[in-house]
Order: C-alpha cells, then sequence, then structure tokens
C-alpha cells in the first residue's frame, strides 16, 4: 500500500475551472416551498385532522362497507387535485379536509362492529399517535444510528415477547420487517441458506437433488410463493394432509416426508402454521416438532394470525411445543391491533438470522463492528430503508402493559366460541369447524343443497352482505364449497350483533333461494333448459 | 356435481350440544379496554403530540447525531416501560410525552442543515398528517374493498408520474411496495418469469445454463442480494465496468455481456442506475437500452434516488432513455420526501407486472373478477397486507402540484453544484466527482498521502464529525478508498452552512494528522518500529 493517491484525487483531466460561491448557495429557497414546511401550518392542519379522526373513532354504528364504483370514486378524487403545474399551489386547507373525508368514508370500516370480515382491525389509538411521530421524525430503523430509540424499542420488545416464547434469551434473536409474507421468504431464506450455503453464491442449478419444503395444504398463500421467489419451485413444495378442522394430520406428516425423501427431495424446512388463513387453525406443533428434528429440518412456524395468542392464559396451550421451533412470523397489526404493517420475525437462534442475507456496501456497514452497529438489523432484515414500525407497539405495551392484549384477545376468542354456539343451534346453518381463535367458517344451508348450488348460494350471500353495506363478512372455500367468515377482531361486537348478521343471512339466504326457484320455476313453465 | 353437502356440514362426529346464548357475548369489555380506544384520550393525547412535533419541527439549529451507547438508551427507555402485568395499567400522559421526547430527542435529526448524510430526509409535513390518517382507518391497500381510496389514489398517481416517464398509458402499470430492495427484487422477478417461465414451477435446478444477469460494478446491495435470494447466485452476476464517475460504461458493456454469453451464461437481465447510492452516477440509459434490446435483456432501472430528477426542467435529461426501459424502481421517501417507505414500482408493459408472482387463496381473491377486483394490488405486489403508502404522496400532489417537488429538487441539487464549486477551489480538498444529483464525495488531502494512510484519515474524520454533533456526513469507499460523502436533503442548507462544513472537516483533519505525527515522531524517538 505505498502507491500515491494523486491518481484518485480527480477524475477530470482538466483542471477545475470553479465559479465564485456567490451563486444559488447565497439565495433563499423560495417562500412557497419554504411555507410547505412551515410548523404551524402543520400545527394547524393537525388540529383539523385529530378533530376529524375524533369524530370517526367515536362513531359506534353498525355498517359494513360502503363500496363505490371506482370510477366514481377516480372521478371524484381527481377533482379533488390541483391542475397547478407551473408553480407551487396556494395551501387549500379544504383540498385537504375533503380528502380526508373521502378517506375516512370509504374502506373497512375497522371500528364498526359491523366489521367481522378480516385479520386487520381498528388498531390501539395511541399506536396512530406513535406512528405520527415515526413519520414526522422519519428515522428509518435498519441502521442504529438513524433510529437510536427503535432500534433499542426492537430489542426490548423481543424481550418482551421472546418471555412467551421461551427461547433461550442469550441465543434467540428478533427483526422486524414489512409484513408477513416478507417474513415468511426470509425465515425460509436463512433455513435454505442453513441446508444449502452453495446456492447463495453458485445458484440453485447443478444440485444433484431439488431442494424442497413441506407446508400444511392449509399454508397462506406467502409460502407457496416464496417457494416460487427462492427458485425452489411449486413442485418441490409437498402438501402436508390436514384434518377436517384444517390442522396438519402429525400421524400423516411423517410418511409423506418420507415419501418425498424417496423420490428425491432434499427436504429442509417444514412450515406450520399458528393460526391458519381460512379457518384459524393451530398445526400440533409440539409433534410436529418431533417429526422435524428426526429429519433435520427447519421448523418455521407462521404465526401471522395467532402467535399473539402466547399473551394470553387461556389461549396459550395452541401454541404448545413453539419453544422447539425455529423460527416464527408474528404479525403485530393482526392480533397485537398495530397499524400494518409490523411484523416481527423471531429466531431460536440468533446466528442464523445473519444467514439470511449476504451483502456488502461501505456507504452503510463499517468495517469495524462497533457498540452501535451491533444494534443494526440490515443485515438481517430485507429491507435497506425500513419503517421503525416496533414503535407504536413497544409504546403501546410500555404504556398499558401486557394484559391490554391479552384482554382484547380473550374477548375476541370468546366472542367467536359465541359465535359458534350461536350458529349450531340455528337449524338451518351448520359450522365448518369449531373456533380455535377468533375465526370462524360456516355456511347458510336451509337445505340439503347440491354442492354447487350450496357453493354458489354461499357466495352470492356474501357479496348481498358486503353490498347491504352493515356487515362486512368474508368468504372462503373449504374442500373446494364456499364458507361464509367472520373474524372477530373488534371488543365491541357482542352476541346482539352476531344474532343480526344471523338474522341477515337468514334472510337474504332465503331471498336467493327463493328467487332462484322462482327462476327455474319460469323455465320450466316455458319449456326452457337452458 | 351431484353429491350431497350433509357430509362438509360438520367435521364433529357427535352433535353439538351448544351452551346457551347468555355468556361472555351478553358481557361488556372491560372498562379498561374501553378506555384503551376512547376517542376523547387519543384526541388529547393527539394535542399533546402536536405541540411537541410543532415545537421539533420549528427547530432549525444546526446540528448532526446525538449518538448515544446503546446500554444507556436501553436504560432509559426500560425504565418508560409499565412494571404492571396483570391488569391493564392506567393512562398515564407522562409516560407518553416521555417517550416522543426520548423519540424525537434521538436518532438522525432529518429537518436540521446539520444533516447532510443519508438519502431520507425531512419529509413535507402535510404528508405525515396524512400518515396518521392512513395509521388509524388502517385500509391495507392490497385489495380495493379494504382500502378504497388508496387504491384509486395509485392509479392516479401512477398517472401524473408516467407523464414524466413517457409510457403508453394504456400498457403500464404501477405497483407501491415497501422499500426500494423490495421493488427491484420483484423487478427481476417479473424478468426471471418472463425469460424462465418454468423456473417458477420446477425450481431453478436442471436448467442447462444458469440464469444471470448483469449489474453495474457500483449498483446498490439489494440488487445482488437479490440474485442471492432468488437462486441465481452470486456467481452469475456479471459486473459491468464503470468509468471515474461511477457510470456504467456502454463501449464495455457489450463485449462483457457478449463474454458472458460464451461462457454459458443465460442472461436475462441488465440493471441500470438512474442515481447511484455511492455517488448518484446515473447511468447512460439511452446506449444501454440498446445493448439490452440488441440481445433480448430486460432493461430494469434502479432509480430509487434519481427517477425524482424527471419532475424538474432542469434535471430531467440525466434519465434520458428511460421510456426504453422495461421497469423502474422509484422511492418516493427519497427525493419525493415522503414518509419511510414509499416505493413506486412501473412497468412499462403491465401484463408482465402480473408475471411476477402466481398465487390462488380463495380467502382473499375472488373467482371472477369485476370492477373492485381490477383495482386489487396483491396479485402484482409482494405483500398480502401492504400501508396505503401512496396516500402521503398523492396527498401532498394533490394540494401543492408537481412544482414543489421539482424546485425543491432543483435547489438540492443546485446546493450540492454549490459545494462541488466550493469544495474544488479548496486546494486540501479533492472533489471524487462531478456531482449529477444532489449526492457529492470527497476528501480532506491535504498532503500526498499513502493510501492506507488516506483511507484511515476520512473514517476518522467522518466517526469524529458524527462524534462532535454539529453535522453528520456519511462515507463510502471509492476504488478501495474511503470517501466523505453529502446527500444534500434539505432546503435549508445554504453556502454558509457548507463552509461551516468544510472548516470543520479541515480542523479536524489537521488535528488527526499531527496527533499521527506526534505519534511516529514519539514512536522513533523510542526506537519503536510496531
Amino acid at each position: 500500500m505505498t502507491s500515491s493517491l494523486s491518481d484518485v484525487q480527480s477524475p477530470f483531466p482538466e483542471p477545475l475551472a470553479p465559479e465564485p460561491a456567490t451563486g444559488e448557495g447565497h439565495r433563499s429557497p423560495t417562500p412557497s416551498l419554504t411555507a410547505a414546511f412551515d410548523p404551524e401550518r402543520f400545527h394547524d392542519g393537525a388540529l383539523d385532522i385529530v378533530s376529524r379522526l375524533t369524530t370517526y373513532l367515536g362513531d359506534r354504528s353498525v355498517r359494513g362497507l360502503d363500496l363505490l364504483d371506482p370510477a366514481v370514486l377516480l372521478k371524484a378524487a381527481r377533482e379533488l387535485m390541483t391542475p397547478e403545474r407551473q408553480r407551487v399551489a396556494d395551501f387549500d386547507a379544504d383540498r385537504v379536509n375533503q380528502i380526508v373525508d373521502l378517506y375516512t368514508g370509504t374502506g373497512i370500516p375497522v371500528y364498526s362492529p359491523g366489521y367481522m370480515g378480516r385479520q386487520f382491525s381498528g388498531v390501539v389509538p395511541l399506536a396512530s399517535l406513535m406512528d405520527l411521530v415515526g413519520s414526522v421524525v422519519n428515522q428509518p430503523s435498519s441502521f442504529y444510528e438513524a433510529g437510536q430509540l427503535p432500534s433499542v424499542a426492537e430489542r426490548l420488545m423481543a424481550e418482551e415477547l421472546n418471555r412467551f416464547i421461551g427461547w433461550d434469551r442469550d441465543r434467540f434473536a428478533m427483526v422486524t420487517t414489512s409484513g408477513g409474507s416478507l417474513a415468511n421468504l426470509t425465515a425460509l431464506l436463512a433455513a435454505r441458506n442453513r441446508a444449502f450455503p452453495q446456492i447463495w453464491t453458485r445458484g440453485a442449478g447443478g444440485m444433484s437433488g431439488p431442494p424442497a419444503i413441506a407446508v400444511s395444504e392449509e399454508a397462506h398463500y406467502s409460502v407457496t410463493r416464496a417457494a416460487g421467489v427462492l427458485g425452489i419451485g411449486e413442485r418441490q413444495i409437498v402438501r402436508l394432509p390436514v384434518d377436517r378442522a384444517g390442522r396438519i394430520r402429525p400421524d400423516l406428516a411423517g410418511p409423506a416426508l418420507d415419501e418425498a425423501h424417496r423420490r428425491g427431495l432434499r427436504l429442509f424446512c417444514l412450515v406450520a402454521s399458528a393460526g391458519t388463513t381460512s379457518m384459524g387453525a393451530f398445526d400440533p406443533l409440539e409433534e410436529l416438532a418431533a417429526v422435524a428434528r428426526r429429519r433435520g429440518l427447519w421448523l418455521h412456524v407462521d404465526g401471522a394470525h395467532g402467535a399473539s395468542l402466547l399473551l394470553s392464559d387461556r389461549h396459550r396451550d395452541r401454541l404448545r411445543g413453539i419453544e422447539q421451533a425455529d423460527s416464527l412470523t408474528w404479525d403485530a397489526h393482526k392480533m397485537l391491533f398495530m397499524p400494518s404493517p409490523c411484523t416481527l420475525l423471531f429466531y431460536r437462534d440468533g446466528t442464523t438470522a445473519r444467514g439470511a442475507f449476504r451483502q456488502r456496501a461501505s456507504y452503510v456497514f463499517d468495517e469495524e463492528p462497533d457498540v452501535y452497529s451491533a444494534y443494526d438489523s440490515a443485515d438481517k432484515n430485507f429491507e435497506c430503508t425500513k419503517r421503525p414500525m416496533i414503535m407504536p407497539l413497544w409504546t403501546v405495551w410500555s404504556v398499558y402493559g401486557p394484559a391490554l392484549f391479552a384482554q382484547r384477545i380473550d374477548r375476541l376468542c370468546a366472542m367467536t366460541r359465541q359465535a359458534y354456539r350461536m350458529l349450531a343451534a340455528e337449524p338451518d346453518f351448520a359450522v365448518a369447524h369449531e373456533p380455535e381463535s377468533n375465526i370462524l367458517c360456516f355456511r347458510y344451508l336451509p337445505d340439503d343443497l347440491e354442492q354447487a348450488t350450496a357453493h354458489r348460494l354461499q357466495l352470492e350471500i356474501r357479496n348481498r352482505i358486503r353490498g347491504g353495506g352493515r356487515f362486512f363478512i368474508s368468504k372462503v372455500d373449504i374442500d373446494g364449497v364456499a364458507a361464509l367468515r367472520v373474524v372477530v377482531m373488534n371488543h365491541l361486537i357482542d352476541a346482539d350483533h352476531l344474532a343480526m348478521l344471523i338474522a341477515e343471512i337468514r334472510d337474504i339466504g332465503q331471498r336467493v333461494l327463493r328467487a332462484s326457484a322462482a327462476t327455474r320455476h319460469d323455465q320450466q313453465r316455458n319449456g326452457s333448459h337452458s
């Protein structure tokens, strides 16, 4: 290292002729640019918005979706856009308020007891306030120096939640990432790189047998997608049979894996679900851990929905065996009621977390690790720029403690149980499973309908309920036949709401069946057989 | 389809014995749970936080980083956590305010003119207010029915920005996604799936030649990471040589690709940068498009940083040729000054956007596309639950128009030019390149130092400036030797701030060199040669 630096001092062959330093740099930015960053304008706008959001949060009316024709909404939204293009438009508080009103008035009303359809929910309002702070201070949290408190809060929150998982606190690791799909992909990467470290460098071609993963027939689409993304290939997904409640059957898992092994597949990972999306089913983790261990497989648990049950004394048992898993996806934007997305990915062995990715980039990574970079997460999560998503969760946890989450989870599960009891008591309804958490699937089946008819009936009911605007529920196919699905995500939902929903479904269902009988009758009378 | 549904009505062999519907469902949720969702508590908390943020935004003092020992911060943060575990802790507004103060007081002060170090910035405050609304209404935007306005706003924003790209408006497509890394991965997936559709199903093994991509030596680490993730393998990355300013040399790109082809690599994608991370260099897109077209390669442009220059009449020309690219990554959280992350991924041909992923999931995807599902994006982006990240951008655009962005971009580039002029006029500084946007790399080089000494000197200067707390700048290795790097992301930065920074660097540099000379002198006097 004795060569001189003079040759890297400048890439320009000719000497530079700098202009005098009296140009642009001494002019002020334009007033309209400065005004857009004016703290007082922020303050006044904030008061307007907070007032509107307070009203919004106070509306407890029972309502579902006001589904607008996208073309109509597009036109309304376009009219809210300033036509000014040549200069910065004058600030127009009315325009902002109209946008806010259009925003709060459309989409799923997550705070209404009429909303029972998806796995996201109204958030703990304090979480949103901390989201505002995070948005303003804009400290992306992949590097300690950029986001000091978020980096530390991740460590603290990881410790808190790991008390419920039960891993060795000196060995486990946690990273936050943008959604459950990305967490599942990252865990599969870590598993792949442990089993086949050469793929990162050499690629997946030229291997003696194809890498493969085993998943439940009921696994979330992000898991099977990940196989496509990683170059494993969907054909190398071994589907494990489930029971009628949607849980992997451990007695059939072993033989299925052995059969895959005989076919030359090189299995490296078994993915179990703690709360499937369809029915909220919990795979038997303890038994599956034994199956995985015997075969040297990485056990990843997709607990995006159900990991939160660990916080509840009443429901923790659904995840018995979690301490034997290798990794766990946990969405705080589902049953911890945070703004989306806020996903936590846990590893039992922190050193494997570093195996998911490899990179070199002198502009962000320091040459020599120090006390600061020890808190960096960029080498362990997919994102380079990452929202400080832990802050709303850590703040709510710090202010209210874990009992807030446990109480709400218990309430939601209890009310789902209640829905199950009520539906099971109705002769014209059929529940598809006993609920394990806060998801329940059922069908309106007043008669012994043919499968195709029953399928169409549920779809029609779901769409008419959505169109009716009082409730929002979802649908899912179970054994190839559509079922109605409620996800109880709001503690305000009570038995009266459930009774209203049941009555509405029956009413719609009866009308659909009568209309279709009338059509059949007409067709027969007219001799039509189409 | 004539089989009866009676066999799927219930998975339970025995008849259900429902409990009477008078249990939990008729009890109210606990008062402490209800109180956590109280709109008035939200309102009062919001006023406190807005007041604190207004003060924070008004602080224009010149300051860098107050870098705390993580252990000290960890202790301070832990003390803010309620010890209550058995019941929901009483609400404590002081605790919230202390958390906010700790949050705003740590991390990078992005609104200060002392911050010149990274590619994220203080945000347009209105964007954060819309982020608050989005956080409260919590409408994940991958499906139209969940987030109606965000879905429509994506369409409108795509149209607006595509005016500057110039693609056929009936053919192009845009999706939002959580960060530039994920956008680059998604584009590479779409390219891979177009060239090798069989990989999604069969996996990457057993191909006759390994799939490969070509990237700049200066490409962001997320691009090379993606090769590892997708199973392409780092060895199948063809590195294209760059000139001294960090731009791919198109005259050398063709031969490099032909050589890779002769070695049996099956190239499918060329990745160019519109604004590299290190030096903000813009690859010559027009020439590279010709190179790619001749070889049937997908041209992806990583414009995470620099695509925003399209909005500026003065700087648009840096992206000449963009209309010939196949896909473009554009981070609105960089030069459009949005909260992180807000990334837009554009495709010239919208049908290829659907090629990135394949999935089936009856709980979210409808059987028959309708006018609503035509606005769904979940089949085209990685996430299932996705933050409605478009709303802050669309709102600011709607209220202020494109000129706000163009003016700020022009200001930042002009000020970077100013920094270049000032540094070039200083005999003891060496600029590494002529700035193409708002990134400038340079070294403090008062003497003709050896490379290793020069390298260590820059690192030491960077760390001492960071520790000094008045400025925050970054560093990057160029040709193996560290350089100092400023990213001008704040319109308040003027020539006086730059002069202060230059003086501080010189002062620190001189002290470091004197100290090291004194050490050498001591060692020589003591006869030490270690």
